[in-house]
């Protein structure tokens, strides 16, 4: 089984992240992916944002969707506005190294 | 011997990335590598691209340039407007995670 | 402990890239930390940046900082005008790649 911790840090670009991360997991099958959302990205995680359908739909298919708490106080975002489900780690890039150390794979999105 | 498997998503960005791919080259000599261009970069594979003779160069110096066929299909190109001599994939990131998993360095560009 | 080399290319996203780069080393601790500059990001490592003082801030911690010769070259930046304490290599690419060989873990910023 693969394991893949993939990190997605664009606001901009979460969209198409968030598309590449259900071709990832569409493509592989027997797969455990994690998905670290960091720096401007970290407001697709808001509810209410144009992105909470996918990212539901993320979290329905087993995907760990991760927040970094660095990112929601540097952006000042209050916890309670998250989607509930989500994974909070004080640091994503903390997060993204400490899956590699334990031998998950890296995607940079 | 060095195997690298590097990925190219950004078309603005397509250029400078084959640039980085060929001083890659130049500056490790003995390593094999694999690009994928997936997301808006799959346009750079596309026949009369002003990036047809960079794509052309890497070829030429036995880098395979592989295609994602999830952003062919997603941005509606036709198949046959391919450069040729692309190897094509059904997920881009599905490749880069493969060949990771095989032992490949990953360079994101 | 932990070795980590990042990788940023976007002189844009160069602010950004070093605050996350202290929030790794913030939250790891134990950890060895490379970060290599290269395309249009080379230019936060000529003195009386905007970035002059991130990055002493970075060099004050341990952190090595790395410049790209292809990148310096490539955007005729007088080597002279760059800050001290950087070390240079002549791909910032392969630079990644070799120290992802000696087990180093990869990040891109």
């Amino acid at each position: 089984m693969y394991r893949v911790i993939v990190q997605v840090k664009d606001l901009d670009k979460a969209p198409q992240s968030i598309k590449s991360v259900i071709n990832l997991y569409n493509d592989l099958k027997d797969v455990q992916i994690e998905v670290v959302f960091h720096q401007s990205a970290i407001r697709s995680l808001v509810k209410d944002s144009p992105l909470e359908n996918s990212i539901m739909d993320l979290i329905n298919k087993g995907i760990v969707v991760v927040g970094c708490m660095n990112s929601i106080n540097s952006l000042n975002i209050d916890s309670n506005s998250l989607i509930s489900g989500i994974k909070i780690v004080q640091s994503g890039v903390g997060e993204v190294v400490r899956k590699q150390s334990e031998g998950w794979i890296y995607l940079s999105l």
